[in-house]
């Protein structure tokens, strides 16, 4: 396919982890999403819990993602050893994004991987979102989200992959010009946004 | 076909103008750009450039845009009659927009169109974007802009756009949030922006 490599990022509830499951399925290619913290959490010893809320709500100055994203620490100017576990857990989660996508045709679930990945020309980079209603439905649904006032924990959420991504791209979390395609899963449903992926995947 | 209003935002030199011509041929419905402009033109008595500026990119306040949805003008508490130009210019094309959407099936470009029908659930609101070097490119070929620093004038045009959405809509102009559909035409070419947008309208 002309694209190898598909980010997703995605709204809380609104499916966009299933959306990329489908897709990979759909491709035959790998999957990461819970993946991807397992390989984090292996590489760096530390727990599964803290890599997967450390891996996109953590509250890590955007400093310290650019000195890795640029290399310094490779060129030994910083020593990562010394660095906060948080540090070390986004450091490399980002090579391991880097080397997954050198590696085979994948498809990626959060974790700023858009970002991460842009000097590639091969990735196809999407977004999901949906209205408030459909997201709660699913939310409570799936995740054990509580029925009392869900909209305010999904909110909370997405404020939250939202300053991360904010804090280390510099970028706004869900503007169109971050994505080569933003998808409404509430009108479109999941289906449907995983053909259109599909097909422009292909 | 399940969406008979198509509602299309695009930064300036993105293409997304002729994409929506494009899918109002093949959809065989009404295309609305200039000729809205027109329409307004010819009801307001004022001049097509003077309502082209206006209607995208002018600096009215968006508590009299407000009003005017909110329909305070038509229970008498303000005369319309009063009101600078360009406040006659915004009502009277919100009022234009909202008739042509209950008329009959159409594509509307620009004029936060997206928003003036948000209460309506048969519209596919979409945005189109590019990255500079594809917008610079067409600008330049077909639009007549200067290329000496093109970048400067493109970005000046959206900025305009921009805060003309954001006066009256109260929300960030280009974020997926506010469009069913995003799209990057510089990595998927015109033909098949189009072919998508179709295809989802059906």
């Amino acid at each position: 396919m002309s694209k190898r490599v598909i980010t997703i990022s995605r709204e809380f509830g609104s499916g966009g982890r299933a959306i990329g499951k489908m897709v990979a399925d759909k491709l035959g290619v790998k999957f990461y999403d819970r993946e991807l913290i397992q390989l984090v959490a292996k590489e760096s010893g530390f727990a599964l819990d803290f890599v997967e809320e450390t891996g996109e709500y953590s509250s890590t100055s955007s400093l310290l993602y650019n000195l890795s994203v640029g290399g310094i620490y490779t060129q030994g100017a910083f020593s990562p050893e010394t660095l906060p576990p948080a540090d070390k857990v986004q450091i490399l989660q980002n090579n391991i994004i880097r080397e997954l996508a050198e590696k085979e045709p994948c498809v990626i679930v959060g974790r700023s991987a858009d970002y991460i990945l842009r000097e590639r020309t091969d990735c196809l980079n999407v977004f999901i979102h949906a209205d408030m209603a459909h997201k709660v439905k699913r939310a409570v649904e799936l995740y054990n989200i509580s029925p009392k006032s869900p909209e305010k924990i999904l909110a909370k959420k997405d404020k939250a992959r939202a300053s991360q991504y904010r804090r280390y791209t510099d970028q706004v979390w869900g503007m169109a010009d971050n994505y080569h395609l933003t998808l409404d899963s509430g009108v479109f449903g999941l289906e449907k946004c995983c053909d259109i992926i599909v097909a422009l995947a292909r």
